[in-house]
């Protein structure tokens, strides 16, 4: 099974991945966790330059996010796919198709394509999309951030919103939860939705 | 007009969109050369990635590519053509259907719609492509190199084969000159093709 994290930033991701994946090791289950866009040595040295403090066109950023992306399915995903482990990632191609796709603006359907060429059409069996809307997340994340977060309350409204839209155009792989919720009730929901697979 | 050269290392690109580069200036013409895949800050922040010695799977590099690519059209391109200037690239996407998409085997065309997308779908007016075989390039280029120049004798044979392919491919906008030609020759070639545009 491979398994999604998504949401914007403070919306309590990490902590749902983690726990997830000591759940599946306590039921004595092979599981990977990895992360976006690191996760593999080129992932990280792509993460500084999109992180850092450079001026990046919107294509640019996707496509730099989506070269992450493609050698971290070849490196890492795909070949513990194969063996039949579980694989539970914090953030994957969601994340382009809310952030460049609908709340840059570049298109969700095209942000995708893109993402499946150079994936080989990797698609999570399960995505987990934790809602919280914007002043949530700036109140958990604070002050400080990385470019992304520094753009600030509209950008992150619209990052927000396009979570939300993404889980009513793919109802089928991706489950919406309330992020606000305690962390145990949220972990007990994905646990729940998983049910028989775990 | 936006003006590339393409061809494997050593083919004499760099010379030719120099000498390109002088005799539009001579001509009155505004002209701006630039080269993949640098070109930019982020580009060149790029070309260290993917010069350097790191493993990076095959769609990787070409995405990486993409984006020093997508950054090069938004920035530097794109305005110059917009202000009526004359674009000279040392090396654009043909490279990449050239080396990811033919020699390594991505497919030609994924690769050219990942560019297109990415760049606007932004294609050159005219494209030289110097042939010189496997053997003249290496003779040209030495035993240094860098981590796509080191694969050797094989992967030089199918880059050159492929710009082959290419120019047949493309016949409206790719010109293959023979590059083991002398480069007065070569670049009395380039002119007369560009003819009354010049």
């Amino acid at each position: 099974m491979f398994v999604t994290f998504e949401g914007v930033d403070g919306s309590g991701k990490t902590t749902q991945v983690e726990l997830l994946a000591a759940e599946l090791r306590a039921a004595g289950r092979d599981v990977v966790v990895t992360r976006e866009p690191g996760g593999t040595p080129l992932g990280e040295a792509v993460r500084e330059l999109l992180l850092g403090g450079a001026t990046i066109s919107p294509w640019a950023e996707a496509a730099l996010f989506a070269a992450a992306r493609a050698e971290l399915v070849e490196t890492v995903i795909a070949p513990a796919l194969e063996r039949g482990a579980w694989v539970v990632c914090d953030r994957y191609l969601d994340s382009s198709l809310a952030y460049q796709g609908l709340a840059r603006g570049l298109g969700a359907e095209e942000v995708l394509e893109l993402n499946l060429r150079v994936t080989g059409g990797l698609l999570p069996d399960r995505t987990f999309v934790l809602l919280v809307d914007a002043g949530e997340s700036e109140r958990r994340v604070g002050p400080d951030g990385d470019r992304i977060e520094r753009e600030g309350g509209s950008f992150r409204e619209r990052v927000a919103a396009a979570y939300s839209a993404l889980a009513e155009r793919f109802p089928d792989r991706i489950v919406a939860l309330d992020g606000r919720r305690p962390v145990d009730d949220v972990a007990r929901a994905v646990r729940e939705n998983l049910g028989a697979h775990v």
